[in-house]
């Protein structure tokens, strides 16, 4: 089979590797349908996180389950599933608290050790072996059609996590609710404020692409603006007062004081990027009441509901992906992402 | 009257001033029947907030109305009042959001300018004018009996905050709450994690008093240790997983620490302490889901339920004061506030 290995910065290959096989009795080999390359595989790419040796990389993935191992009962070859971006073991106090991404059998995620010890490869690749599969998978009740495919697919991660960061912020209805990010996970989070009822999503964007995006989602006003300037026109569009939910769908230091610069006493900033050299203005959050919550989401938690949603065409979150290459062309995807020339790039076979 | 001034760290003295009388139609003038010393003006006391000039201090006091200003309607002479330690307008956005602390009129708050700019002095001493006293004050159906006085006045600051701290974190009925810091603010906590149904309520403290009144107040368990040894212990009492809610009480960095040692993924730390040399740990809140909500309690927006809960008997916050002094010896209530001899000091004419 063939995989995505990250060698450096900069250079992602698409590799033969030996073909995953059952390890544990529950564990699943699933062939992977779609993956899609992430915002946080860029940082690694980047040079930014470092890299110490070639690695498997991949996080997000839907697929056609091909073999399960003797205790798996929960999905049987032959049926679609998705993938979240971790896997969990569904029964430790974490898992039951629908913080899934803490599970104690967690380990190091896709790429790395399973809370067992056993290596688990990355996912941008042909075929993969899923620990925990009862647990980690969500299948749905047919294949479905290939037009869902990428909604399918996002909800894997970025659909998921701008859901979280929605539900962490608490949006309630008829908030105002400003989204500072317009990757995928930001356009995400602007269709899940939308959904879950506010009365004004503002997406700040300075990318046309992705404002028309945001706007099919729901958002009601754009705002190109950044920085200082930009906090002064979510002032502006709520007469001083400020947004009731921020959603912080970036991680740097620059949008999370956007963040704060725009969220109202008493709000609440929701923040879902991993955050990259980001203080955390605690005196600013005391003086007025502004919460932070969030964080690496669980995605399992949301994962069926969103499944749901996307099958009865509610919301259709694979707009985000605005290339499909295939795996052959990983590199070139990678290269994509990293120009800004795609919001998101879905990788087939 | 007579009216404490801080002239330097330790120096605070009882001295005849002028009587305030009415300025702005909205005023009332106020005769304390309570005031108290707060573990915030230990700060400028201690010399930890520099002390400029000499300064009207104290900002938490009951009294009976003497006198009102001509468009005041809520509030008339004779009755007994309740002054959270910020003045409102109760109009704004932030009033109307139940932010009054934000209050676009809020101005310095006591000892300092109201939002029309007119100063409005601290209430150690014996009579008080209060801007915008419609929204500001709350008063009972009848002057309380005396034995109610401290739960009272409990109310205008520490109960009022223990109380914040807890809708902040979110704590909901049979959840696990931590509360950290065993001074008047966290002893209010701990009664208010209680009142809302905490299943299990861990007060952690080191002295005996304060121990017995956690207990009295609703506490399950004391945990002595701090540090490394606390949280190990924390960690022993709820199974290796950590409390669903952490009520952080007192605002230094190593008590800020301690809460995130505490709080179990997903959980939430609120936080009420005035902070002092925190550093958010944003990675850790990241990779666990563990929010951050609290900051400065808008007593106002709390304060009729909680009289209620007062006269009801339901509640006797008033407990936390353990010394009352007359007036008169202002300067040993801020020295046995100070050496911790007592845990809150009740100053009464």
């Amino acid at each position: 089979m063939r995989a995505t290995i990250l060698h450096a910065p900069g250079d992602v290959r698409l590799e033969e590797v030996p073909d995953p096989t059952l390890v544990r009795p529950t564990d699943a080999i699933v062939r992977v349908t779609a993956s899609c390359v992430c915002g946080s595989d860029l940082w690694p790419y980047r040079g930014i996180n470092r890299v110490d040796k070639p690695r498997r990389i991949g996080h997000e993935f839907v697929g056609i389950v091909e073999e399960v191992g003797d205790e798996v009962t929960s999905v049987r070859p032959g049926q679609f599933v998705i993938a979240p971006f971790r896997f969990s073991c569904g029964r430790c106090a974490h898992c039951r608290n629908g913080v899934q991404t803490s599970c104690v059998l967690g380990g190091d995620g896709w790429g790395g050790r399973d809370g067992d010890g056993e290596w688990t490869p990355g996912c941008q690749g042909d075929v993969m072996r899923v620990p925990y599969a009862d647990a980690t998978l969500v299948a749905t009740p047919e294949v479905p059609d290939e037009d869902l495919l990428p909604s399918m697919l996002a909800l894997s991660d970025v659909m998921a996590t701008g859901w979280h960061c929605a539900v962490s912020a608490g949006v309630q209805e008829g908030e105002t609710v400003v989204v500072v990010g317009d990757g995928a996970v930001g356009l995400s989070a602007v269709l899940s404020a939308a959904r879950m009822g506010a009365g004004r999503v503002v997406a700040m964007s300075r990318h046309e692409p992705r404002q028309d995006i945001a706007r099919r989602f729901g958002a009601t006003d754009v705002v190109a603006e950044r920085g200082e300037e930009g906090a002064e026109r979510i002032l502006e569009l709520t007469d001083g007062v400020g947004a009731d939910r921020v959603l912080e769908c970036v991680g740097t230091g620059e949008s999370m004081t956007q963040a704060f610069d725009s969220a109202r006493p008493g709000g609440t900033v929701g923040f879902v990027g991993v955050p990259h050299g980001v203080e955390v203005p605690v005196g600013r959050m005391f003086r007025h009441n502004v919460a932070l919550a969030g964080g690496v989401a669980p995605v399992r938690h949301y994962l069926e509901q969103l499944r749901d949603d996307v099958l009865a065409g509610e919301i259709e979150p694979g707009l985000v992906f605005d290339l499909t290459l295939p795996l052959a062309e990983v590199a070139e995807a990678y290269r994509a992402m990293d120009e800004r020339r795609a919001i998101k790039v879905m990788l087939t076979p």
